[in-house]
């Protein structure tokens, strides 16, 4: 089975385009969890108790456990080993460096950690995804347009009549050779999607930035049409509640979206 | 002290604009080594005490560290503290993401590592530089010019008559109002960082490439200019001997280069 197939089938058993990013904050973590030995794993293990059902992926965002130490890693990786299986976990860690550095961090990422997918970072160009890309069996996300307005800085620089997130897109298509290339577009930017789209049929697509961003969930969705794809909330999700009934609240948050997502949804 | 003063007054100190790599392979570890309760650390204690009287900074590359898992993170914690406040520690981890994520990356490299300065890469935009500058007396080396040939596929595009590198170079120049950013940019590319030292006067110039991937360290000292800079090798540094005297090669290694950077040095 390759990675797209299994992405797709995580999807369909699910009936869910959600992806739930696990982004610990010491400071917004429930005081309910406070008192567990490894408080971010307690929280992160609560959040896919409540939502698994209906989250195909979920996006451990490598900043939060850097932040947190030796301890945070250690919260990571007991999060990984805890999905196991049971969905699509993937690496939000958007590294991006020469081969031979690159190497080393998709080896942290895929042997070391035991990820299904990772975001890269391919300002260096072809080798930055190569290196992830050999690993046939994992989804490689190629960051194509950020979520964020500053963004524009780079991807929206317009050179030969087209902006360079659409010539990201374009080598995502060229890198793809073993078929396990997708990209990542900012619901904040569904007409950008809809171009990526264009560029790039069938490539599957993460989409950060609904929830607490405030990205155009029922746009994004249209725009990614018949490609594979998530909507990824990290905040808007696990931060839903801070109560005794936090995984609860995270859960009501989790099938909201996945409903709005799902009504547009045409696969 | 700002940070370029402290930078300046390292080189000036040492009579060198050596950058040392800590890029710990296990494969490449010399057998001298191999024994030792943590032999990336005790490695990394070699190299350092051979090579601190000519290397005003120290570069860990945290690719290499993560893909040792949690003991790679203790090696690199380690080294960090071990150098102390004798060198420029600067994480060559090139963290790039949106802000709020960004800001967890530096929390992580400044505060919880405890380093002088950190790569970063700004496909995102200001909002990834920011987070990084907002520590005033750190240095921010921007992404700009990697050393390796893919890094045509986006930093040679063309917009405005000027490459996608040179606006890199701008950006850093507009985001500059504390004084503490600086740049990177490959040694294998000397006609480019004569370029971007134009754009950019005065910025630190991280120069990696040379050693092992070939870069031509008398052109890029000499397209330098008066822009305070480092030349950074790793593997042709600390993997210069592999027998028992693994440390002393390594410091012929770096007296070598050393010498063949401070002729053509003009500050």
């Amino acid at each position: 089975m390759t990675f797209v197939e299994r992405f797709r089938a995580f999807c369909a058993e699910r009936r869910s385009h959600l992806c739930v990013g696990l982004d610990p904050e010491p400071a917004r973590l429930p005081v309910a969890v406070r008192g567990e030995p490894d408080p971010v794993f307690a929280f992160n293990k609560a959040i896919v108790d409540a939502t698994l059902d209906v989250a195909p992926v979920y996006k451990p965002n490598f900043a939060f456990y850097e932040a947190l130490g030796l301890e945070g890693w250690t919260s990571l990786k007991r999060t990984v080993e805890y999905i196991g299986g049971r969905a699509i976990v993937l690496a939000d860690a958007k590294r991006g460096d020469i081969e031979n550095t690159q190497r080393a961090y998709a080896k942290a990422v895929f042997d070391v950690f035991g990820f299904d997918a990772a975001t890269v970072s391919v300002y260096p160009g072809r080798d930055a995804a190569e290196a992830f890309l050999r690993y046939e069996e994992k989804g490689v996300f190629v960051l194509c347009r950020t979520s964020n307005r500053s963004g524009d800085d780079l991807q929206n620089l317009v050179f030969d009549g087209r902006p360079l997130y659409e010539r990201v897109a374009e080598l995502a298509v060229e890198w793809n050779g073993r078929g396990n290339c997708g990209l990542v577009v900012g619901a904040t930017y569904p007409a950008e999607l809809a171009s990526v789209v264009r560029i790039a049929p069938g490539l599957p697509i993460l989409i950060p930035g609904a929830g607490a961003q405030g990205g155009d969930v029922e746009a994004s969705v249209r725009a990614a049409g018949n490609n594979p794809f998530v909507v990824s909330s990290s905040r808007g999700i696990i931060y839903a509640g801070d109560g005794p009934d936090f995984a609860e609240a995270a859960r009501r948050a989790a099938l909201a979206l996945r409903d709005q997502i799902e009504m547009v949804a045409t696969h």
